[in-house]
This record gives structure tokens, C-alpha cells and sequence, in this order.
């Protein structure tokens, strides 16, 4: 069995703390077992160069790990980001732009900016669900301050991994699952059930399609008690 | 209909000419369509050093893009890589590494390049299917001279781009059809049908799971041509 | 009056919460008011190279702040640490050395962390006094581990910022207060009441020897009351 | 004899593929023995800042081989270019300026790259040479489309390497001679037989006056050779 | 005894050149026994970004050694700027500023540069010194040439080194001095005698405030002898 | 007639000060006219790495200017090195390589560094002529300590620029006249007459064969000039 005795179905505690930033416009701190991510969402009114002439908004990410949020400590990444990182930001980009209306957003650009304060597998995911919240917040915020129309969220957005580990399917997998899975997918899904990001990778074997079938019902699973954190975190959040 | 009068589950014309560089041990130039890449594969006696104590060899992967591989020039990345060339660069050593029995390798690396003179969509998935062939030739090579015991390959692989434009479900697409798909996602899978790798987005709109069964299908046929082109390519080359 | 009723020679509440990280060998959270930093303190069974002849060990330290740590978002240091977080480190760094017997080290080197989770003035005085914390701490399992013989640190260390502002003497400066002050000066001093630093910086007009007597004299009173909260939090800390 | 049986006055094999690149503005592929390389012309309708206010455009080149143009792979330069590169790089842009009268460029920038797929010796000169041909072509398109009165190539340039080689004199120096050479000198020469650029260096003795008139006279036949070969390249092309 | 029978509160010899520099609008070349520096301070008529809105103009500084400066040589700062220039440079830029009245440099920046040709200690110190005179002299020639109402120069001001040193008290550190100091502190002090700042670091053992009232009072001699030698030097200079 | 009255043929005032630098192992200053450069020569006890199986030791070369070295301020180098350092850097290295025996500095290495205190054309001519002396002294001392049998220099070497500006010939070329001129060359010679190097630029119109033996005239009477003053310079230094 898992650590603490968790079910190979089952999530890790989660814990999401709106507002946690006295300064951002909206924010979260998000913990997931062990895997605590500082979520921000920094409104900025102006939009990247290129989209000048288009009639939207942008929403766009950071992610940095501190140094000791790992059992053995990682360097900082200040000459350069690594591709790691720079695969993350991406993902995290793409997965809140997919489920906002951005042409409510025109002119202004949202930056979120992940923060991993212990690490202990599954931060990109951590840090979607969580930067969903802080999002909301800033939208919500925008919206009464006047700055936009409505709310552009289309529907809830989380992410999940799951993984086939020792021939196992599990669900949110810790940093001893991850290193030893043989395969490793994770999955952004929302609350209607549709796919925003699938990424599935064997990192030894290749798998089958019965196994990604696996793995989907196991993540749709997981998401959805994750969304329901986020209504929780979001229910009474003073904006 | 599409350009050449492509029906949507049609792949672009494909050509693959082996050992097209006179001095890497393994290469090819892989044309689909007017994507043009050339693959070599770079035989080094030296591991990681994070690998040292493990008994097995590796393979990792450059790609870059000349500049007017595209029809407005982009600029050479003489300050660092970019997070798309970082997240390609990855998925491809992944790809590769998925397919070969690494414990055969030990005590060598091979740096895959690819470098694509001519970009008309698909260029990581083609860097995919081409590099295989590089690294085929280069493997066999070293059986060849006696560096290694056999060809560790344990089966083919190729990958291939699917997507949703306009409500049409396309195969292989082109930069035009690229950029204006909803659903863009690539898959490498071998020949024995199983999944290396997924990665599927939904730019605009998240797509269902019915959606992610079709692109599936057409991801499969296409696979199943592209490795049998890689198989004519490698037919007769010398080693 | 100073914000929340303060007394012009009246800290903010102070809060150290002792072994916050559960990786790093030190750790604490130290809250200075609405300053908060993170301080862990790694252990490396090497020391620099410039070392490597001499018989001791060594200690250093990073800083950085999280995007929106600020009211207005700041950019992260990914190509190169500035000017200013470059004389915090190597400030924190100095610090600590003055109090610690170097030569019981040997062998070690020891990096402290200090990530800047909410500024509002005074984060290299709440870095140093926090970082003695995670220090202590370290060196405290170092000892229990056998890897030392015992507790170099020979004193107690803390940081507190002092100014001129509107030409009122005030101690432990907030934001608003700080980027006013006409003179900004920060003490490094030991529970024995020496003096390992002084930086003082005239922002305007130059000071007198007079104004320089007040300050130190509101220094020393922050400091012992900065050293009091540190030996609560070691006080039940678990090594 | 030199490989191939080539006289020590003798070029290698050349050929010159017009338009080789389909989204350039001008292009070729040039083949010189087996040192192959990919030259085009981007033109731009900015100049460079410090050009702004002089009634004239501009002509830059950039330079670069693919990992695997050699024998021993080159890592790519992503953190910096080189001091060879850069002395390259600005050989080709003065080498073409030279023969061009800007006055007629004005407003318009026109950006050579030129990348080496093999590399074989000669890569600089075969880039001059392949430089021009991708030039003339840009700007034939230019007169064609009305962006400029007429073509404002003076005269035709190449470039060829000549040396010193266990004291016989060779034209045009493949890498195996080229690395053995005593003296190595390149000669940018126009079609009337003026001097563009001469760049001659002793690698181990310096060398005498009379050694310097044999090897301009060495350049000369071949350069009118190579002149030949990019008017035949030049003769049908489609602009 | 020190070198040269130097007593323990005495300048080494110290030469102020003025105008050493044919281009700069100011400067100076200043020998302080081994210490040689040149100080240019150069006219800008634009202020940074962020002044854009303030009335006033400003001062910064930049700080090299010439490689050979030193016994050994140090490597060129050509891949970003070390931490130690870095607070040598803002010092010196704060030191300027603090005795300037910027508000009638509004419209301009004046960028000092100091250029270590020989370094036995005392650099950043001997840049102050220099740097007021450059400095002053630019500012004159901004006067006579209508640019600025008045000479904003509110008095002088100069930098000193003092230090303990085994046990000694010591004016003016030589580098082996220095580097075997207990306790090392630069004083920036204006003609009146005001503070400007105070940087003191025990290097080994803290220090005691009687220390420090010791410490400033070598201070103060020294500064008051190098504001002779600054009058001096400006006497008879040509404007 | 040219400034000062000097004739189309005639070097500027040149002056070389020995031993200028009291660290380095072999060190001058070269004025040439208003053209000033600090040459150091450090001997190191290694070679680089990929000299290591080679039985000979390395002379290599780095060039900066002053910030304050021109009449408009150029900002230092301190993101990487740019092509037109490069350039010069590596021909100072290729000039004194050239004739100095390597094989006699087995195990050593010699870096030179060329600083330049005023800029008014040729600059890289006189650090050539300057490196030599540092380069002649530092070998001299090597020879004295008894780490080198003999002074491995074969014969003197010696740079100048010459040009064609407004139709005429000029020898040594000053700012004005160099940024001006139709041809630029820079020729670097030795006692007897032989080539190191030859670079011949046009900047605007081709140059013919004849102009090219004027210009080679003019230069080796300018070199031999020089060859002398490096000869007194080096008459009495201090070994």
C-alpha cells in the first residue's frame, strides 16, 4: 500500500488557502500532501506586443521551485530557465487561456506566477489547479472594480496525474511513485469532463491503449474532487 | 479540400534518404511535404556524468531551425534556447530512448540533431520518424565495430500530428492548417500499435473524449505509413 | 503616529516558526510584520575550491523575492542577480561567518536560503535573524549526526533597520517608511552588544555624528529584543 | 597529388542550385568539393538605428555550421557566438557591401545566413561566393516588384582560399590542407580584378613578398572561374 | 612599522592629476601609493527611465580593474558583473549624489567611470576621492557652457579605509593590510564632517563601540587631508 | 596637410614606456600619437586543454578600451565580447605566435592583455607593437628564472595601418583618417621583411594591385621605425 495508506485511487489531502498574498490581485496557497505551491495572479493593462491588433486579452505563467523545496537542494535557475521550467510555464499558460473568454479580457494580461515551496511531486498540476483560484479571484476582482464586463471563465479547469507504477495505476502520484513509474501522464481536464492537455509518457515500455483508457477514469476521477476544492476555497473568498 | 487535393486522413508526400551526411556514424534528410529535416545521429564514449554509476548508455537530442526554414525569417538562438525548442528537444530523447534497450548502450551517448532547413508544419514529429532512422543506422554501426553486442532497438517508431480544424478531423498538418486547428496533438507510437507519447491541447475550445478516440485512429494509420517508409529507407543503406 | 499605533522605537510583532521546511537541515519562517521570509540552511560535505587548502569551512547565503512579494510585481532574476541582492547575500554571508568558529567546519560548507515570501521593508534584517535560526538548527543536527564535535557558533547574532525619517528616529522601518527615511542604516550585532556590521547611508543630506549615537542606540534595544524571539524558537525545537 | 587527383591550380568541384530555398527572398545551395553551403537573402524594409539618418541600406550576414558539418561534432553556439564566427559573419557583409552601391537600398536591409550542412574547408569563401548569388537574386526581385530603381550590384564578387602546404602552393584548400598549411590566405576579388579583401596569415614562418604575388595570382584564376559558375547559376533563375 | 616607515594614521602619498583624460568631460588620474585609478565622469543629456517624471537629473558609476591590476591577474568581468563591483559602484554613485543638488542637474546624467590601472587596496575609497574631482570638473564645464544655472555641489566630500589590524589601528589600508585586517570599514565623510556612509565589517571577531569611535576619528583625519589634496588638484584647472 | 604637419608618409610620435606595470612579468605603455595602450604579459604555468599532448606552450590575447577611451562614451563589454574584439584579439595572438618558438614555452602559457587608455585610430597596430615589448620582457624573465633554456623570439614584430583617404597614401592612420578612408590595411611585419599578416579592406570601391604595392611601401617603412623604438624601449629595461 501507498504512504499513509492511501488507495491507489485515492488523492493526497488537499488544502487550498484563497488570498493567501496581501498584494497580488488574486492568490492561493495550495497544498497537496506535501506539495505546497504559492499561486499569484498579477493584472497588468497592457497586452504582449504581438497581440496588439487583436481584439483580447492574455493570461500567461512562472514557475520557480525554492531552493530547498527538494530533498537535496536545487540551484537557482538565474542564468537562464531550463527547459523543464519553460515546458511548465507553457503548460500552465495553455491550460487557463483554454477555459477563459479572452476577448472579455482585451487589453489587459494576467501573469501567474507558481511558487513551489516543498515539492513533492505533482507541482505543474498542483500549480494548475491552484492558479486557477488565484485567477478567479483576479477576474472577480477586475469585475468589480469595473475593469471588465463578467467573469470570462467558461467553466472549472484542474489537473492530475496519474501513472502505472510497479504495474499499478495510480492516482497523484507522490516523488517516490513518479521516479519509478514506467509510465507518467497528466491530464487537464474540466468540470464538463472535456480535455484541455493530455501529456503521456512512457518512460520505459511503451503502453497500451486499454492502459491510457486506465488512466483517463482514474484522472476524470481526481479532477473532480478537485474542483470541488476549488468551490470550497472560492465560496466565501472576500474580493 | 486541402492543398494538393489532400483528403483529411491523407499524409503528405514522404521521402527519406539515409546516410544524406557524409560524416555523422548515422543520418538522414526526412521530406514531408515541404518540411524538410536533416537527422544525424553522433556516436559519443562518454555518459552523463549523473549516469556514471548506472549501468546503461543514453541518448538525448538537439533541434533548431535555420532561419528562413519559414516563410518570415526567425533569429538564430545565440542566447539561449527558447522553451519551444527546449520542450521539443525533450519529447524527441524521450521518444527514442522509449524504443531502445539503454543497458546495451552502456558507456555511450548518441546526440541526435535535427536541424530543419525547410518548416511547413509537422517539424517535431518529422524529427521524430527521421531520427529514428539516424539512430538505426548509427546503432547498427556500432554492432557494426564491435561496440556493442547487437542492435538494441526493440521496435520501430515514428510519430505523426492529428487536429481539429474547422470542425474537420485532418492528419499531418500543414503550417496552415497548424495554426488555425482547435485540437492539435502528436502522437509517437511504435509499430506494435502501443503509446510512446501523447500530447494533445485544445487551443481554443476543450475537446471530449470521443474527439481523442478519432484523432487516435488517424494518428494510427499515419504511423503505420511512416514506419513503412522508415523501412525502405533503411532496406538498403550501408553500413 | 506609525501605522497600527507603533511607537516610534516599537518593533513589529516578531514570529520565527523553527523547522518550517521539512528537507532543508535548518529552517525557519520569520515574520516581521507583514515581512516574510523563508530561511533554510543546506549542509554540503564540500567546501570551495578557493578553501581547499585551509582548514575550515564555510557559510554563504542567496536571496531572492517571490514576484509578488511587492504590491507591484518584480521581475525574477533569470539572467543574472542584480546589484542589490548581490550585497544582501554576500551581507547575510559576512554575518553569520563573524559569529560562527569557521575551523570546527572543516570540511563543510553550509548554504543558507533566504526566500523573500512578502516584503513590506526590512528584508535583509529579517533574512539575518532568521537565518541564524535555520543556522542554529543545522549545525545543532551536525553536531547530533556526529559530523562535528560541537556548536561553533559562538554568539548570538540579529538585524534590525534604523532612520531618519521626517526627522523622526525610527526603529524597524516598514515600506513606506523606508523609501522616505532620509537616513537608512542597518545593524548586524551580537547578543554581547559588538558590532559585526554597520551600514548607514545618508538617501539625502548627510548625517551628523550625533544622529549616528541615536541610531545605534535604538539598534542595540531592536536587537536584544530580535535575540530574545530567537531563543523561543530553539527553545522546543526538534533536532 | 592532392585527392581526386587535383593539380595544385585546380578548383574543386563546383555547383551553385539557385533558389534553393522557397521562402527566401533569394537563395542557393553551393557545393564546393564536399563543402556544402545553404546561403539566403532576407530582405527587410528597416535599417539598422545608427543608419537612420544617412540615405543609404544596408547588408549584414550571419554564419553557422550544423552540429554534424564536420567530423568531430561542434556544439551549437545558443550562449554566445564565437570569435571565428564573428569574424566571419562580418567578412561576408563587408565582402558584399563593397560591390553594392546602398545608395539604392535605401530604407531596405538585406540579411545573408549562411549555413555550412558540410563542411569541408573554404566554408567562408564558399559563403561569399554562395553569398552573392542569393543577393543578386533578392535584389532582382526588388527591381521586379518596384521597392528599388534598379540593381545596384556594381560588379560581381567571389572569394577563394589559396596556401602554402609543405611549400607548394594550392588553390583552393580542402580542411586537410588547410590544417597543415603554413601560410593561408583568402582573397574577396571582383570580376575586374580589383581587391576587395585580402586576409593572408602565417601560421608557423611568416612568408616573403614573393610568396605573396604567387598566391594573388593563384586567387585570381580562381575567382574568375567561380564568377563563371554563378553567372550560369544565375542565367535562367526564375525571379 | 608599516612600509615606506609609514605611521599608523597616515596617508600614503596621495597625487591627484586633473584632466588626464583629453575626451571626458571630467577627469582625473589619482594615486594613492600603489593605488592608481582613473575617474572620468561623462554628460549624458538624458536621465533614466524611471526619473522620466521627477525633476532632476542623476549620478551613477561603474568600477573595473584592468586584469594586471593586481599581483595576480583577475579574469574580465565580460560575462556579467561580479557582487563585489556591484556595491562598489552603487557606493560610489550614492556617495556623489548625497553632496549634489540633482534638482539642477534636471535633464542630465552624469555616468562616472573608474578604472583601477594598479590596485593595492583601497580602490573603492580612492574612486570617491577621484571621482568628486572628475566630477566637479565636468560640472563646472556644464556651467560655463549655459547647460546648468550653478555648480550643484554642496560641499566636498572624500572616502577613507580604516582598520584593525593586529590589534593596531590603522589609516589608510595597504592590501596586505587589508586582507589580514580584523575589522575593515570605509567612511564617506563631507568637509563639514557629516556622514555620508559608514560601512564597517568585522572579518573576524565583532568589535567593540569604542572600536568604532576610534575608527572614525582616523577616519576624519584622513578625509580632511584629501580634501586638501581634491582643492589642490581643482585649483588651477582649465574648465 | 595632415594635422601637426605631419606628411602623408610619417608615423606619429611614438613613445614606449617599459616596465610600466609593477605586477605584471613583462608590461608597457605605447603611445602612439593620441593613441594610448597598457600592454601586460602574465605567464601562467599551464597550457590550454587541448594543447596539453603537444609539446609547446601558448600565446594568446586579450583587447578592451576604457569606457572614456573615445570621444563618445562606449559602454564596456560586460555581456560577452563582441566581433570586432574578437577580431583584434586573435590577430594580437597570431602576430606574436608567428615568431616566437613555441616549442621552447613547453608548459606555459602567456597571456597578454591590451587596455587602452585613449583611442585615436590604430589601436590594434600599436597593442601589437606594444605586446611585443611586454611579451620580449616577460620571456626575458622567464629565461632569468631559469624556467625557459632561452628567449624563444626569432625575430622583432612590429603593426601599423595604412590607407588610402580622399585619393592620397597615408601612413599611420589617425581616427579621422581611418573613418574616412576608401581602403584600410593593416600589415604586420617583421625586422626582415617578412609577412605575419596582411588584412586589406575596401570600404567603399575596390582597390587595384598597384594600390595594394603602395600600400605594402608605406607600411614596411612605418614597421621598420617602430622595430626601432621597441628596440630602445627594450635597451635598458630592468629584467
Amino acid at each position: 500500500m501507498r504512504t499513509l495508506n492511501r488507495f491507489s485511487d485515492e488523492l493526497r489531502t488537499v488544502e487550498i488557502i484563497s488570498n493567501f498574498n496581501p498584494y497580488a490581485e488574486g492568490s492561493c496557497l495550495i497544498k497537496c500532501g506535501n506539495t505546497h505551491v504559492i499561486c499569484t495572479a498579477s493584472v497588468d493593462d497592457k497586452v504582449p506586443l504581438w497581440l496588439k491588433n487583436e481584439e483580447k486579452g492574455w493570461i500567461t505563467a512562472e514557475y520557480a521551485l525554492l531552493p530547498r523545496a527538494t530533498s537535496t537542494r536545487v540551484s537557482r535557475e538565474t542564468h537562464g530557465v531550463g527547459g523543464r521550467t519553460h515546458e511548465i510555464q507553457r503548460l500552465i499558460g495553455r491550460s487557463l487561456r483554454s477555459i477563459v473568454d479572452l476577448s472579455v479580457l482585451r487589453g489587459f494580461s494576467i501573469l501567474i506566477d507558481c511558487d513551489v515551496i516543498q515539492a513533492d511531486g505533482g507541482t505543474r498540476t498542483a500549480s494548475i489547479t491552484g492558479s486557477f483560484v488565484a485567477l478567479y479571484i483576479a477576474l472577480a476582482k477586475m469585475v468589480k472594480e469595473g475593469k471588465i464586463s463578467h467573469n470570462p471563465i467558461r467553466e472549472f479547469v484542474a489537473a492530475i496525474s496519474v501513472g502505472i507504477c510497479h504495474g499499478e495505476f495510480l492516482l497523484d502520484l507522490e516523488y517516490v511513485e513518479d521516479s519509478s513509474a514506467q509510465v507518467d501522464a497528466n491530464f487537464v481536464l474540466t468540470e464538463s469532463g472535456r480535455i484541455v492537455e493530455i501529456q503521456g509518457t512512457a518512460e520505459g515500455e511503451p503502453f497500451t491503449q486499454d492502459d491510457y483508457t486506465h488512466l483517463m477514469n482514474l484522472a476524470q476521477k481526481g479532477v473532480a474532487l478537485l474542483i470541488q476544492k476549488q468551490k470550497e476555497a472560492l465560496k466565501n473568498v472576500e474580493i
